[in-house]
């Protein structure tokens, strides 16, 4: 893959401000899709919007949705012939807090990602089995292959949906905070606070059995 | 404020699932949104969803957005005779990987709150500013009243949109994995991987003055 390889941008993917923020190559969209597990998936139901978080993976240039907070949207994608679900699924990540001298120019460091397409619920047994390897994995990596697979009891009760990669954008804010002129003498403190998911130390079940060992892949998070 | 006051569940702020983990109380509902700042806004246009990262803060009842990300729905939303723009807004906090024996019964600890309701431009010069001072004051109590506020020329550039609390509730998931009996003798690690977002050491503007203090609010963070 290559970083000349890009979505092409479309009137819904091009920001009517900032727009020197935003990017549409592979590398920078999978990158920031791949720092995380947890999206906002957007659908319309009855009219109305509807934005719930759930857990994803990405295998390629496929986007692959968990059921647990969506059996309504995995449901309407899952209707029979699929005519598929608009969904938006979105991903941010927060880097740090903005301060600048003016209320004004107040901002936050993030990455995201917006994705626009047609939803579809993923029937076939393998294709499923790797999706949820790959949001397993999401969470924490290295952790698919080491937990118990699941069943054909498990995956029957596991609605998963694809969301071809397609329509997808970047926006991505760095640096310091951007002060008028004017404003550099004022006595306030300006600069960036960065913030980061942190992971604390693991908390063993109660009937883990003693001995257990703890994985690797648990001390790297 | 009591915990008896409640918002009233509405057929689209009843989970499906897992309806132990639903809540509708003011204190847990406020005490999610106050926790954070980035939301996602979703909005229908053209018939399609859209999910935006935009900050928001709150004031008593009421949810102010901000309008960076969002000018697209700001716009719509301040169409006069303003009809209001539909829309649902979701905040999310991670709290925790849980780490059960069987890839199935993996899931995450998180608090969020969804809000479905119509927001409204605000126009008020007062409440404006108000509520950008709460916007501010999310993403780092006590910075509003240490800055320049905003200008006349400031405001009229800056949307902000009100949502008010009516059609809210909060999805919250504790504790550790739910393994079936017949696994709990399998060798894989189970347990929590707790996350939290942690700031770091705060990096001064290049222009700041030498000798500017840190405020105690940023230590606090």
């Amino acid at each position: 893959m290559t970083r000349a390889e890009s979505y092409e941008p479309t009137a819904r993917t091009t920001p009517t401000r900032a727009r020197d923020r935003a990017a549409y190559d592979h590398e920078t969209v999978h990158a920031i899709l791949d720092a995380g597990y947890v999206c906002h998936l957007g659908f319309v139901r009855d009219g109305s919007p509807v934005v719930l978080p759930t857990l994803y993976g990405r295998v390629g240039d496929r986007l692959y949705l968990h059921g647990s907070t969506g059996s309504r949207p995995l449901r309407m994608a899952g209707a029979a012939p699929d005519p598929g679900l608009e969904v938006c699924v979105t991903v941010t990540h927060v880097d740090g807090l903005v301060l600048a001298r003016s209320a004004f120019h107040h901002s936050i460091n993030y990455r995201s990602v917006v994705v626009h397409g047609t939803a579809h619920q993923v029937t076939d047994e393998e294709e499923k089995t790797a999706a949820l390897d790959a949001l397993v994995d999401h969470v924490l990596p290295g952790r698919a292959a080491d937990s118990r697979p699941g069943n054909a009891k498990e995956l029957a009760a596991t609605s998963v949906i694809r969301l071809g990669l397609r329509e997808a954008s970047a926006k991505i804010r760095t640096g310091g905070p951007n002060d008028e002129p004017e404003d550099l003498g004022l006595p306030y403190w300006s600069g960036v606070l960065p913030v980061a998911p942190v992971y604390g130390a693991p908390i063993p079940s109660d009937d883990l059995a003693p001995g257990t060992p703890e994985p690797a892949y648990l001390s790297a998070r």
